[in-house]
């Protein structure tokens, strides 16, 4: 068998979200349900990590092992033929037969678009929060550099589900930043690993922040799991996108998944 | 009565085009319900020309006639809180009463966006034609420039419909010019005006330049209709544009008509 790296660009508007869920549309599935009628056999992939529905990829990354010889370049044409055009993969490559996109990912980075002006373009809407309203975004970028560092991220962890057993909510950001660029207010954030809504949370905190309702002590605060607080609200899925998933020794043969993609802007 | 001259942008793909259509989702129906609405009473809203369904537009103009004293700014924000997020009203501002968005244009200028590499960009799939098969990218914009002047554009216009009555089809092209960018490859077109699927009939035929099946002299006599010929088949509407509307003396007063927006590329 071999083992196949996959970099899956996706809209994420219409699923509902990566992970399988039965008689709803995800990602997985619909890569799944081809990579089972080629193997004739069902099909495992596994991603690098769930998204939320509504949620968009630059490069999110996978892996599947493959009993087919097809070459790798006539296996992407295959699968985009099949696949939704709001689902792309952008490159499919061999890699040693033990490679897991989660367990091996050594850094992750999300972007989070935040519209600032008063109109949205009918371009972007899809991928892009609204919010127009009087705040300082100086206030908002001062703020997100803040989550750099290693830190206990229990008051950003989504309050339900899947993260509830895990045992530790320590994670190391690697980078935090948010730039305004025109009326486009854009926060990246890479770092070792994220829990459920954690990005879409520290963006409404960041929110709060620019609208000074939220302190930068506030902030400290929140990341001090003794004081048993909450994050506040959690931002909408629509302005996340995960860009990049990175892996030792791997990362420089993967153009789409290293370079930066210019902000999707049309028109106003 | 106000003469409120609106510009408009639109995501085209969930629509039946410009005009209105019984029963059918179309931007001239939206904005009639909304200024009805407004007014108590049935309005018109004329148009700079219709747009086929599934075509965009990053600055259509229209006009409209209102009671209702309402200040223009106001008015862009109230009218963008009852219109679909695929429509936005991006400019509306009070002009002379007899305004006529259509008989007073004196330039339009279309796009039409060809993805040439083999990967399209879920980002970007609503709003660009694939077409990554082997052609000449310089014998399509060599064939471009072709069109510009004056002409007789009977071979390009629909076969059915609208203009089967209209007299003349001698239009005026101040420039025709196609340029590939990365693996864009752009169409763009200012005239007086514009037949039935004229722009999309151009760009069919530019592809069969591309391909080698139609010459530049083959295009020339497609421009004489004493030769009686059709064009080629017409482009998809999903690549296609209108970018601006010009007026006599009030074209700067509407930045959004008269700047050129980027590429909206994300991603692969």
């Amino acid at each position: 068998m071999r083992r196949i790296k996959l970099t899956i660009a996706y809209d994420g508007t219409e699923f509902h979200g990566w992970q399988v869920q039965p008689a709803l549309p995800t990602i997985q599935s619909c890569l799944e349900e081809i990579f089972a009628g080629i193997e004739k056999r069902p099909v495992h992939v596994a991603g690098s990590g769930r998204t939320d529905a509504g949620v968009h990829a630059l490069a999110q990354v996978a892996g599947v092992s493959l009993e087919n010889s097809i070459p790798v370049a006539n296996l992407r044409k295959a699968v985009n033929r099949l696949l939704p055009p709001s689902i792309r993969l952008l490159a499919a490559g061999e890699v040693h037969t033990d490679f897991h996109p989660r367990y091996d990912a050594i850094s992750k980075t999300y972007e989070y678009r935040i519209w600032r002006g008063e109109v949205v373009s009918p371009f972007q809407q899809r991928f892009i929060h609204h919010h127009p309203y009087v705040m300082s975004d100086a206030a908002f970028c001062e703020a997100a550099r803040i989550f750099t560092g290693e830190h206990d991220f229990s008051a950003f962890a989504a309050a339900d589900g899947r993260d509830a057993a895990v045992r530790s909510k320590v994670r190391t950001i690697f980078r935090s930043e948010a730039v305004r660029n025109g009326d486009q207010l854009t926060y990246r954030v890479s770092g070792s690993g994220f829990l459920k809504h954690m990005v879409r949370n520290i963006v409404g905190t960041l929110l709060e922040a620019g609208k000074g309702n939220v302190t930068n002590d506030g902030i400290h605060r929140l990341l001090d799991p003794a004081n048993g607080l909450r994050a506040n609200p959690t931002a909408p899925a629509k302005g996340l996108f995960l860009v990049r998933v990175e892996y030792p020794g791997i990362e420089s043969s993967d153009p789409e998944a290293t370079s930066t993609p210019a902000p999707p802007i049309v028109g106003a």
